[in-house]
């Protein structure tokens, strides 16, 4: 029984429902527990509202943390799962999980809530999870579980690998042993793989690597992202400034942030969020009205341009056939410097961004040069008027050139004001094209009007 | 010393290069042994040629794999690398090496250099390799390894840490150890954690998962890294038709296989490939070229379009400035759709297309309705002519709709030719939405003419 489709999940959870209808708990638990742990968190959730009535009563705190450790729901709907519960209970499976969902979840709750479940918990609990919950969102210290395996140095191999076996089912990766100092300062690591292969006499010592890769608990999630990529590593430590371990991020929470953070990337650009594929039509549709909405508003100062140069259109009706390919062509190139851009700061280089603006002048200066030329030839060969192919070629150049310009200085800009570029998507920035290539455009024509009216 | 900005990694590079230079080989060696494997392959590329040309001759083949395994470049550049290098040295590098990278190195020479490589190795490992090569890209059969641990069922735990041990060196995972049968048929998974964690004369049986989650060999790259990233996985294990266990694919492959098809989605939605950006200004310019050139000539056939009307706009001139509204809504509406319909195929949920495409029907009809009424009542408010308000406002929801279909029948279509949607990109889609909204509006608008001209 794989659940990799919709059906195995319905069947799976139609036949679980049906054990605790007729009685049949331990059944029940059985099946439930040879599930993955991912399987599990899928079931549970989808199982009717009052079978999970029953559920949660017959399993242990232990099995209803991994349940909400492994959920890939909005955390929202995550925490009504959790308040189908008696506080207390909730409480308990908060503390059973492992700290970074559980900071997720208390993040996602009211602040009155949130007071409630922590009245509930242990002391020590309590200030472990305030400390995690203080971490900015979408930095090291917000995705970072507690749960790692710390020795001293000068320990022998045998006394922790006995510590890793009795840390082994709580902590969340034991591929990795930190070394820390007295006062639980990271010193360095030693892999469980050096471990298990060296003698079990000897010290950890000769084996810890000291040049230990770390991130700051404040560092951005992309950054430890591009790590963890870069090095291949399982997991990566977490400190504070001055050294002491914090805390690990591990590969399976990398993942999702490198999947998070190209979604977000690429529904800028289309102005859409494609993150939720399973709304339904009215949903989809309500959160697109918005932006298209807004693009309309702003479109219209397109409109108003143009209509400002009603009289040249009158004299010219032919102009404004080379409305859509001028504006569409600086759009284009405007999207394509905006996609660059984005990556670009996306990757947290900005100390380059000024070789980088000058290489992408150098750039769009050849780019429109070669299509000034193209559309200047066609025009002169499709309308056979010099001046006309002049006007339009030169306000094609001059909006693709001004197109690169926006598409860099908006988000460079907006970027030194600490918002982030990726809302910038790819429609605003075509619309701000649009108003930047009529008004050159039609200046241009209005200029030129006489060298191809009536020639 | 972290490499992780091109300052370090170049001082690492100078002082590295300086010990070679003045004699030092002993000191070189052991300073590039204590860097992460990442870094040695980033310092490995970054030595200057002369300066290589040592190195290879004082490294021994295992740390030369570990540099070729680490290499993150073109695999053009990698292949290059090798070649510095007599051919035997090359072909014991290459069997060194992991099987993925090794086949990825492989499938990036001529077949002539391909034939003189697996000359020189012994023949298990060509019979290996050619398996691994003659995967088509993209797959899982492509991505994996074939460096795993598998044992017996009803071994003893002592018996599989033993192994586990002896092992540990060369597999490239030992954090699952997969239990096979007498045919190496895949019957179950055991994780190192319980091996450690369980007494040493129990058997595997008792801890050995037979739930064991597996991919075909021929399964699609996207479907591997979803069923990684959902389950939390360090690795996956490959079969054949019939079960048998070929390979591994790991967590860090599976990190580069969502970068990768993110990045591509995300080129594609822009028409510029922003996986390069440390790219001249003169091949960044060159490379987008050919993209903006093919969609000036499609655009061309917009001017044609609306030269075709040259009369309507005569008659109206006022009609021009709403080209650029209609054409752009129409082209953001097309947009989002797109990336809705490139993300949905991405996920290889085709059996649901149809489901899909009347929800988006269902969405884009009722933003075709809104978006038609607030401009007819902006152009009313703005021209007072209530024949223009009613021509524009229906060419605009028109075209949203038109656009929405386009959106989704244009990658649809592809994808059953077996073009990948992805290169349906952004700008193509709008390109083509303008032709769509430009013929509905002039078609409207010249039907409608005596209703809004004199009035």
């Amino acid at each position: 029984m794989e659940l990799d489709n919709d059906q195995q999940l319905e069947n799976a959870v139609h036949e679980l429902s049906n054990l605790i209808t007729t009685g049949q708990d331990d059944l029940f638990m059985n099946q439930f527990t040879s599930l993955h742990d991912f399987e599990k968190a899928q079931v549970y959730a989808e199982l009717p509202a009052a079978i999970r009535e029953v559920a949660w009563r017959i399993m242990d705190d232990e099995t209803l943390a991994t349940v909400f450790d492994n959920l890939e729901i909005d955390p929202e709907e995550i925490v009504s799962l959790l308040q189908e519960m008696p506080m207390q209970k909730g409480a308990d499976i908060l503390v059973a999980m492992f700290a970074d969902n559980e900071a997720d979840l208390l993040q996602a709750m009211p602040a009155r809530t949130v007071s409630a479940y922590l009245a509930l918990m242990p002391a020590d609990e309590v200030k472990e999870i305030k400390q995690l919950i203080n971490y900015d969102d979408e930095t090291a210290g917000s995705l970072m579980a507690t749960e790692y395996l710390a020795v001293k140095q000068s320990e022998k191999i045998k006394d922790v690998l006995v510590q890793v076996k009795k840390q082994a089912e709580e902590a969340e990766s034991i591929i990795y042993v930190y070394v820390v100092d007295d006062e639980h300062r990271l010193i360095g690591v030693v892999s469980l793989r050096d471990l298990l292969t060296h003698p079990d006499e000897m010290t950890i010592d000769s084996i810890t690597n000291t040049r230990v890769i770390s991130v700051k608990a404040e560092n951005d999630q992309k950054d430890v992202a591009q790590v963890v990529a870069d090095y291949n590593f399982f997991s990566i430590p977490v400190t504070d400034d001055e050294d002491h371990l914090l805390g690990i991020v591990t590969v399976d929470d990398i993942v999702d942030v490198i999947d998070e953070e190209a979604v977000s990337d690429y529904s800028g650009m289309a102005a859409v969020d494609v993150s939720d594929t399973d709304d339904t039509a009215w949903h989809s549709a309500v959160k697109r009205i918005p932006w298209l909405l807004t693009l309309l508003v702003l479109g219209l100062a397109s409109t108003a341009l143009v209509g400002i140069f009603e009289h040249t259109i009158r004299e010219a009706p032919i102009l404004a056939a080379f409305i859509t390919i001028i504006a569409g062509t600086a759009g284009n190139a405007g999207t394509q410097s905006l996609a660059l851009a984005v990556r670009h700061f996306g990757n947290g280089q900005d100390q380059s961004g000024w070789r980088n603006l000058v290489s992408e002048f150098i750039s769009a200066f050849v780019l429109a040069i070669i299509a000034g030329v193209v559309l200047g030839v066609v025009t002169l060969l499709w309308q056979g008027n010099q001046g006309l192919a002049l006007a339009v070629g030169l306000a094609l150049a001059l909006s693709i050139l001004a197109a690169s310009l926006l598409a860099h200085l908006v988000p460079a800009t907006l970027n030194k004001l600490n918002i982030d570029p990726a809302i910038v998507n790819g429609p605003l920035v075509a619309t701000v094209c649009d108003w930047a290539s009529i008004l050159i455009y039609f200046s241009i024509a209005t200029g030129m009007l006489s060298q191809f009216v009536g020639k």
